[in-house]
């Protein structure tokens, strides 16, 4: 995407992006042009050559981004501070005493070599919704909270700190920044002994919800505005092990081998016909492969190779890998190279958002005459341990050919201000009691 | 196989070895047992804890195995000589002046890890060849040289530099031994600097054969005695490199990725589909794969795998390829993933062996009544450097199992000594002017 395209991505959506009511009120609507700006703005903190970013939590331009997000959300007329898991909280109070919080946000912490859309949108998005309210002098029941967690990419850690808790283990994990969690926390200015002062429990918040691009090519391609999250899908690892007897690739005939590669091969084209034919919206992949000894002229006596499947529901991964483990037995007997399946412990559950969040975002977007659809989301996000403590909606906007986690990540001015504006008119429902 | 059924082997190698003519006349043949003694004390140097050898050219175990071997040469009345290239030459001259010598034998270097029997069965039965006739003061018209081949597991080195010749960038890899080949030459007596004394060319010859263990089950298998090797298989190796695009594995549904993994699984199952029904006995493998980014939860944008075929014949070779080349483009074109073959520069040619060696071969296992089979080697060997200089033949006996490179690898000392003594009568038969 150069310069003169998104100039006139800027200008179409200034020309057309003013959504209203339904019914033809004016709807206080999110500005396109201040939040490419505030994009733009953030995206010069670890700007990597590519023109995207490499803004990995703990890093000195992790810090210049949070220090940068701080002074918006101060412009918003936002009181900050940072909790001791080093998440970054602009609080605005509510005219309701011992109402519960509304908190909205997401990240700026960027995989290495990202762009500068996935977890941005969502921070400048919720200190949009900030800005417009100070500007309009409305005041809410509920306090609100704009935050933006600590080191997302590496593994929800500021979410997880909020609703579950960190193990000693994770602490002690060395992250992309090359220290470990625990001293990166200190870093930006949270407190890793006293994690507890981070936490939320259930009824201290009276939703939380995000803003983020799809990071998948659906909306983008179906020319739809608005995803409404119907959860994160849950995600199961396998290392499938096939043994099959290495020997000399140019003294064994044909009829002879037992070659390990040739099960992998039937079984990885089995994966992708079952995952594709069963009814439902389930995703499984081979992303990873290692054969052995691994020279082209020895037959393969043994390949490893990962099985991914992810689905909203657990009952339908635990189908899917049915079907495959029945078809990988009926393979490995036919071939005679046994197929094993060994679970790996990064497996995370389903986390369906809360129906009434999702009525919530629907009913908005449909206020606004924005065109959205129920999806789940096929990545990971903080809101999915936010599911834990809290009625949880998520708001997606189009990514541009769903390339994500790349610097060629984009989404228009006026999608992101779509979705800002759904994630005000959500607040302000939820506010006036719509989950009551 | 374990001691007591080596015992058993050599037990019944005794009682039923002893060939003789088909037509009942008593044959000179070949001592199992003093042969076994032989690999058992060879087995020696380098033997390592799985029961087999780690013999690598240019250690001191192969220096201590070479010592070794000299000493049987001049036991069996051969003078010892080391050439530039440092092979081992063991010469016993014969009663026609100015007849070029027949040359037989093999080598005792081995793979790291390897067994007790490829290579040497050839060294020992050459040997053995030598202490008959010493014995039974047979003297040979043509000279005779016992040759042991210097670093044939690195790459033919000492029957190429006899018979073409070795490249300055030969000379400077390092082999397994740590060493340069340069620098393990002069290790073992040879002289990197003075490689042409080592030459041999067309005509300095009468013949050249080799006996060798199968490394493959065929023989075996059927129960038969004797490979006469109809030539050493021509190798192509090509790194198949398949573009998909890579993409987040959670997001991006069944029906829109790009896999590089599911095309190259299924253009693995065309490779060894194609290389069955084909008739012949070619071989297609791959043997080594790689996936990037190579994440279990990224769709592979690139998938990098080898491809290599073998037969005796180019035109087959190109024929199996010319089929999986077609065969690809089509598993392209329907997967929108651009497939490409990079040739690997480590071709080697078919080598055929002499068609009268054959026969030559054939003819002395008939007239001892050992059974025979014509068939290709799909390994690599010394002999196929010597067809550019000598009428050339290859004389297999079986590996149990076909299991070679392994300290699992056997040959009974019955199935050896068979081999030896049909290369004694081979030999015989070349110096009666069979080949004339």
């Amino acid at each position: 995407m150069n310069r003169l395209l998104i100039a006139l991505a800027i200008f179409l959506s200034v020309q057309f992006a003013a959504p209203t009511f339904a019914d033809d009120r004016p709807a206080l609507q999110a500005d396109p042009m201040r939040m490419e700006a505030r994009i733009a703005a953030l995206s010069k903190f670890g700007a990597n050559p590519e023109g995207g970013v490499s803004r990995v939590a703990f890093t000195d331009a992790d810090i210049s981004g949070r220090d940068y997000i701080k002074s918006l959300m101060r412009e918003a007329g936002l009181s900050v501070r940072v909790d001791t898991a080093g998440n970054v909280i602009g609080r605005r109070e509510g005219s309701v005493a011992d109402l519960p919080p509304i908190m909205f946000g997401s990240h700026i912490d960027s995989v290495p070599g990202g762009g500068n859309y996935d977890g941005d949108v969502g921070v400048i998005g919720a200190i949009e919704v900030a800005n417009l309210l100070h500007e309009n002098d409305i005041v809410t029941r509920h306090p609100l909270e704009v935050v933006s967690f600590t080191d997302e990419e590496g593994g929800l850690i500021g979410s997880l700190a909020m609703a579950k808790g960190l193990r000693e283990t994770t602490l002690d994990v060395v992250s992309h920044s090359g220290l470990t969690i625990r001293d990166g926390i200190r870093k930006v200015g949270g407190d890793p002994d006293n994690l507890d002062a981070a936490r939320r429990r259930p009824g201290d918040l009276a939703a939380f919800i995000e803003l983020h691009i799809e990071q998948g090519a659906i909306l983008h391609e179906e020319n739809i505005d608005i995803g409404v999250v119907e959860g994160i899908v849950g995600i199961n690892w396998w290392d499938v092990v096939i043994d099959g007897f290495a020997n000399h690739a140019g003294t064994t005939p044909m009829d002879r081998r037992r070659d390990a590669m040739v099960t992998a091969a039937e079984l990885t084209l089995a994966i992708n016909r079952i995952a594709n034919d069963m009814p439902g919206r389930q995703v499984a992949t081979v992303g990873r492969i290692r054969a052995e000894p691994g020279a082209p002229n020895v037959i393969p006596g043994r390949v490893i190779m990962s099985l991914e499947i992810r689905d909203l529901d657990a009952g339908k991964i635990r189908q899917v890998f049915d079907a495959i483990d029945a078809e990988a037995a009926r393979i490995a007997e036919g071939r005679e190279t046994p197929v094993r399946f060994e679970p790996i412990d990064v497996a995370s559950e389903p986390a369906p958002t809360d129906t009434s969040m999702r009525r919530i975002i629907a009913a908005a977007s449909d206020r606004l005459a924005l065109s959205f659809k129920l999806m789940p989301s096929g990545a990971g996000h903080d809101a999915q341990d936010m599911t834990h403590i809290a009625p949880t909606g998520m708001i997606f906007v189009p990514s541009v050919d769903g390339i994500s986690h790349s610097p060629q990540e984009f989404t228009s001015p006026r999608d992101m201000a779509n979705g800002a504006t759904v994630l005000l008119h959500a607040v302000l429902a939820i506010d006036d009691g719509a989950l009551e």
